[in-house]
């Protein structure tokens, strides 16, 4: 498993962009709407992991519950897998949960799955596979 | 600016350890204890970026406050530079506020300073560079 992303939960785009952007010295490559999720993302290039700043569309999106209850700040960790159904697998019989077994869309032409905070140090963890 | 590790707060190693070998199908590579810190560190490798599980000695320790007030879970992200104390200087300029701008031994070999989390979207950033 390599480290794929690191999402972070903001509340303004424009904001965040122009922070993010002075703090890494760089510029974000590129922004991306996810409709199903109720989110619009921004990526920057940090060596082979990324960081993928997420801002809600709605008020039902996971990122406004995220925000509204801890405020901005790292939401997620992703894990690059070759074979997402495999590792959901693996992962099961380590008895790890999930949020939702069945992969989803994601940005980043990714397919996507949850792990359960609970079940992984409060940490909420990601896979994502390259959509083939 | 390259993504060199992530901190992740944890109460017990002899538990997370467990539960991060069965996630990422592998043993942590290193421990180590930063006295000056109270913190007994575990690292996994995860591509280029690493994993760092942190376990409080002491109940000064930043840990233990963390783990108090917020429960376990992701700590700090650290971004690996050339010359730490060019880049504290480029991210004053900035605006950018440090907790201490006197770069510090931390674990990993390395030299390390954290940027205040209230200008940083709430995400605590550690600077690292490795000792000469």
């Amino acid at each position: 498993m390599k480290l794929e992303h690191i999402g972070i939960a903001v509340k303004s785009l424009e904001t965040s962009d122009n922070l993010f952007e002075r703090l890494l010295g760089k510029k974000s490559y590129k922004n991306e709407t996810v409709e199903r999720e109720g989110v619009t993302t921004s990526f920057y290039e940090t060596g082979q992991s990324k960081i993928e700043l997420l801002e809600a569309n709605t008020a039902e999106s996971a990122i406004s519950k995220f925000i509204e209850k801890k405020g901005e700040g790292i939401h997620h960790l992703a894990f690059g897998v070759d074979n997402i159904l495999d590792e959901i697998e693996r992962l099961k019989k380590e008895g790890f949960q999930f949020i939702s077994e069945e992969p989803k869309e994601g940005a980043d032409n990714k397919l996507v799955v949850f792990l359960h905070p609970k079940s992984t140090n409060g940490v909420l963890v990601e896979l994502c596979q390259e959509k083939q």
